[in-house]
């Protein structure tokens, strides 16, 4: 029998995470007047510790215990070999996906959803509040909250709220208290009801309600938790990739490839940073996010500064952006249709250290199809989108007659997203084309806020 | 940090299933002339490979490599500590959990699906045809058929097809056809559908369907494959508890009390038939099989010949039977709404070995939700039955002050069951009464059958 998983023992999980902030200058974020903010102007929203960790340069950081001890209900995640896609492709690559589908919500987002939790419990706060849209990083939230006995408000994109039942009740299950946005409950919930109350919402309202509800707080003991995007988040999902080494070095094997979908960047940086590492370090690796045609981040749009809600209340961030109030199209992949990028990861590509690919979305369902009947899991419609660039490189591997080398992280299973496989086999779901016009338009957007300086680490 | 999982690697996976027809005397089944029916007789249905096995007394069969490799794409599977439901309980019981929601389609059903492919694969079959109520078994029926490129045929009860499209969904991300039946497409399914258009359906007019689909393809080269009940299908989840035995041998542990939801008895029995047999060997181990109040197989039904299906189309088996014309109220558990039990584990209950349990459907999911917000990962509705039990048995632990040490078998998660929980957490989910009556009424259907003969194996 082939070996199919390779393992970690819990004593094997790594106990620092890596932090890119070592090895990498950046764009600073700048506040409202146009200047660089600091730790305190972040203190209504998020607790000191995780601020620190926010804008600390230290290259590893511990894992405190109790985060580890929680992770441990599912990890360390194994890391896969996938004979069966390899000989449906009949290509020499070695092709191995590290597997996050096996979280108690079936998704990477508890990596972080657990860390912050702890980090918040630690400060003394006794409640977090949050948006979501399709329902992972709310579901993520609310079992990591349960586990650390926090009160958890998730503030649920209305359309969503409608559409998506069970992610409510999934939540709910944990012990949170999720509620349509926008709601009746803050004053940016009622202005947008007041002027609409027929509106299917957006991240961007939610986002507005959750920051809200953490700040207005008098008691001081609320904060807001954010799911992606920002640098802790990206540190906290780095375990993945940790992980991912470890296995690999096991059976003596290095990635020529590594891939990742990215929507705000957290799984993929969570898998592509502690290679990025070695890059900086002189290795050869080749990193690609992917993304969907219909709302190309990083493919098509400037890197800039702008706003990483749509109402424009945070900072500004310098990232690849379609502009904050990029609308993207109905695409079945809820986690990929953010108009921002993880400012280090839009960084790295402005380094030249990785390289972006955009896939349609019929093609990535039907590379969804083939993995599920080749290795047997359905994906989420967002790891759709790494297998279809995965499948891509193996065949190229194939053309070139090469043995390539290629890891992928497998962010989530698919189980709850079902309605959009069958769209897909009942020949309902098209492919969104992106105008050129909205390049203007984003252009047009980040026109009024100041430049980003072109930075290059290598 | 607490190790909380017991890992096996693939190479420590169990090369032998377990078979308890080596240890206890069974009644035979009956054909319809009150006779025993032999091998030849169910050549029609299914393969002569399965066929063996199911009447087979060898006590160790050997597992084929070509099953133990798609096993191992979930397998072996973890064992847990549930250090946190203990602590919430402050038990002084150690309770372990086998989690079999790893699979793709999230029970432990592929277990025997895998198995029955392989072998009809083997046998030179290129079909298989079942029935699926809820979708549990159709799923992974259709999973295994992938796998060995079979094509796979699911009739469906009308109701579910109508009210949980996601799981027809998956079957077809497999590449399985599903039907809802009553269909147009078998005789039987017609007859039903000219008398009544508009019928819901049923598990035993979708056996029909399904059996006749198999019997009636005049190539030779369909199947039907049945996911509980049988010998043989019990034989293939065996691999559940010697993982288990392994586990715990490794920590130095042996349970005194061993749980498992049971509703055609499939997961139980892979669970505790390894331990059964120490029982019948001298040790002391109580077995708890566990059911819902509202269809008290086990606990309140008698011990009697009847047919596995409602129109009586199978032999006649030996088991607790509340008769094939009983029809369950509508319990969210639908893998624990079967009028009979596996004629192995009605065999044991006979003897002694197992103790039934039962539980009401509320009290079944207050305990999904204290495992949910403890354990971190919420149950199948099934599970839950299995979880009031473990609660049960962990609060007399605590006042007896033993520390005992429960194993039971964690079935699957309940990802795509979150519409029950809601119901459960609106208010809306009800006990159901089983009347007094039902079992005058089980009675007399099974009044037209031989008596089995009371065997005593221990």
């Amino acid at each position: 029998m082939k070996q199919r998983k390779i393992l970690l023992t819990e004593d094997e999980m790594p106990r620092q995470w890596y932090n890119i902030l070592a090895d990498i200058k950046m764009n600073p974020p700048l506040g409202p007047d146009g200047k660089p903010i600091g730790p305190e102007d972040l203190a209504p929203v998020f607790p000191m510790n995780l601020i620190e960790q926010e804008v600390s340069t230290e290259r590893w950081i511990d894992i405190p215990e109790g985060i580890l001890d929680v992770l441990s209900i599912w990890r360390p995640a194994p890391l896969f070999r996938a004979y069966n896609l390899e000989k449906a492709l009949g290509t020499p690559a070695r092709i191995y996906y590290k597997y996050e589908g096996y979280s108690p919500p079936g998704s990477h987002k508890p990596n972080t959803a657990v860390a912050q939790a702890y980090y918040n419990k630690e400060f003394g706060i006794k409640k977090l509040t949050t948006e979501t849209g399709a329902g992972q990083w709310g579901s993520a939230l609310a079992f990591a909250c349960s586990q650390y006995g926090l009160e958890c408000k998730v503030y649920m994109v209305r359309i969503s709220f409608d559409q998506k039942p069970y992610r409510k009740s999934m939540m709910q299950t944990w012990g949170a208290n999720c509620v349509a946005s926008p709601s009746s409950e803050t004053k940016a919930g009622r202005a947008i009801l007041e002027k609409d109350p027929d509106t299917p919402g957006s991240l961007g309202i939610a986002i507005s309600e959750a920051v809200e509800a953490a700040v207005s707080d008098e008691s001081g003991q609320t904060r807001y938790s954010l799911g992606s995007v920002l640098n802790h988040v990206m540190l906290h999902q780095t375990i993945i990739g940790l992980e991912a080494k470890k296995q690999l070095e096991k059976i003596g094997e290095y990635p020529d490839i590594v891939i990742g979908c990215a929507g705000g960047g957290s799984n993929f940086a969570g898998l592509a940073f502690p290679f990025a590492h070695d890059v900086i370090n002189g290795k050869e690796v080749a990193i690609y996010p992917v993304e969907p045609t219909a709302c190309p981040t990083m493919t098509r749009a400037p890197f800039a500064y702008d706003h990483g809600d749509t109402a424009g209340y945070t900072p500004l961030l310098p990232m690849h952006s379609l502009g904050h109030t990029f609308v993207p199209p109905p695409l079945h992949a809820g986690g990929l249709r953010y108009h921002g990028m993880a400012p280090t990861v839009s960084q790295l590509i402005v380094d030249g250290i990785m390289e972006p690919k955009a896939f349609g979305q019929v093609e990535t369902y039907e590379a969804g199809i083939l993995c599920a009947r080749t290795e047997g899991v359905i994906a989420a419609p967002e790891t759709n989108h790494a297998l279809a660039c995965v499948i891509d490189e193996a065949k190229k591997a194939k053309e070139e007659g090469k043995e390539k080398v290629i890891l992928f992280n497998w962010s989530g299973h698919g189980l709850i997203d079902l309605a959009a496989y069958d769209k897909f086999m009942s020949g309902q779901l098209e492919d969104f084309d992106f105008p050129a016009d909205d390049i203007a338009e984003a252009e047009k957007v980040l026109e009024q806020y100041p430049k980003p300086e072109i930075i290059k680490n290598v």
